[in-house]
């Protein structure tokens, strides 16, 4: 926990990909006063970093020599296996950071490729935007190497709030594959209702405002639906499924009959109909979960 | 706005339907002190409430003699069809309030049968279960005859929050299928999410926890998108698309690889595919709701 009080090498980082992102993580480094090397494979994205105090490196290779921290942020896993190709065995001893988005299997493959050539690795991923690197509301799930997060948690909090989800490199990707996920689950839903709101002449801003103060009603049914997933005592939550089965039929033909797609709820109807045809018509929405998958 | 102070026959209602909702209703209505008539297909549902005070009454015609405000609360539209036909001319003079879930079409339709019988209408639909009922979190949307609304708010206002959505019928069916369809798109995509969680032997009681509490960084989201979505004016919400359909892939192919489907994330990248294809990638997600239902 001494590296960002101690200055000299531990007040050194580089950071490969000058993207949005890695430039906005670049460009917190130099802010906050770290010793920043950085290198992109388009070499004018550094221009703006070194005006600012940043250090350009000519070669992947040479930017990882200079910095006991690699951060790395690409645009993707083919890039990053692209990179580290090129950095090679100039990785030993370092600790690698990446905070590309990729699978929780790229995570571990990573990994690997790391501690082959004596380095330590840490996953990361990032779930804000480019412009909120730096403060407090952008989260980095962190996971890998607990002594070399450990090591590096001053620096790492620098680009906003940060979590340690275990030894697994993986469990980093996986936190963050699910919320954003859920996120993309909830965002193209909103959308498709959105169009039906249109469809019946009514002001979509308006809907909006309404279904974003109804959100606040939500965490306690997910925390218990959750809950029951887990036990396997599944109540009558949203009411059994013998009457929400009733209401699916209505959401479906109203949807389709103003030209809205309905592949989320005749899903859904299809698999309420399977439990109820189980005996299991009194139990809730959350006793789906047993029929996914099958 | 005299009815629940006057007593006499404005304090008398009668309930069509004693299912977990109707009986839950006409309980409210006995308990509060209402002159409460209830009948239901089943006659033995209504012991209950005659043992708390209620008046049974042995078809739906003499039920709706009974009250100048006939609350209906059945198990669909069909039902709701059957039962006013039972009902026939007594429902001459009388204030029709309908909260049988349905469409609004239905809600427009069951207002034609209402007017052309000299009657007036009221469309209504319930956001909440059974047990809420008299509670002031459960929603009650309202939509049709406003001055059969206004004369009876005091004594639907019994049952829960209450909210009018104007003249048109339909408008309550237009808002609660909008909000539940909201409601199930999440929860679907919410349980599918837990099948990704537990796969990778992550506890899903802890990941709800985390999602629950990232919850309550949307609505701004929500509210931007609704309002990129009816100017027009796209910018890039949760990052460019060219930056989001990258990691679009990963999502797919990590929740198929572990037997998770990825239906909406197919849809969502196909259409990210188009709208950057079309000159859009540097717009936002919102943006692909120009490409919904062509």
């Amino acid at each position: 926990m001494t590296t960002s009080t101690t200055g000299g090498a531990a007040g050194q980082v580089t950071v490969l990909g000058l993207g949005d992102m890695g430039s906005a993580i670049a460009r917190t480094f130099v802010e906050r006063g770290l010793r920043t090397t950085v290198w992109n494979r388009t070499a004018a994205k550094s221009a703006p970093l070194v005006a600012a105090g940043a250090t350009a490196a000519t070669t992947p290779a040479e930017a990882v020599a200079a910095s006991p921290l690699v951060v790395v942020c690409l645009l993707d896993g083919t890039a990053v296996d692209e990179v580290l190709a090129a950095v090679g065995t100039a990785i030993a001893g370092k600790v690698l950071v990446n905070v590309t988005s990729g699978s929780p299997a790229q995570a571990r493959a990573n990994e690997r490729w790391a501690n082959e050539r004596g380095a330590q690795y840490v996953d990361g991923k990032v779930m804000g935007d480019p412009p909120d690197v730096g403060k407090p509301h952008i989260m980095f799930p962190f996971s890998g190497s607990r002594a070399a997060y450990e090591a590096h948690e001053p620096t790492l909090r620098l680009l906003g709030g940060v979590a340690y989800y275990g030894e697994d490199a993986g469990a980093a990707a996986v936190e963050f594959m699910a919320q954003v996920a859920m996120g993309f689950e909830m965002l193209i839903g909103f959308l498709h209702t959105l169009k039906l709101v249109r469809a019946e002449g009514v002001d979509v801003a308006a809907f909006a405002e309404r279904f974003a103060g109804s959100l606040s009603g939500y965490p306690p049914l997910l925390t218990s639906m959750a809950e029951a997933i887990k036990t396997g005592d599944y109540g009558p939550d949203l009411g059994s499924l013998n009457v929400q089965a009733a209401l699916m039929d209505d959401l479906i033909s109203h949807r389709e009959s103003v030209g809205v797609e309905a592949v989320r709820m005749r899903e859904v109807k299809t698999l309420m109909d399977h439990r109820i045809k189980a005996g299991h018509g009194e139990q809730g929405f959350s006793s789906l979960f047993e029929l996914l998958g099958k």
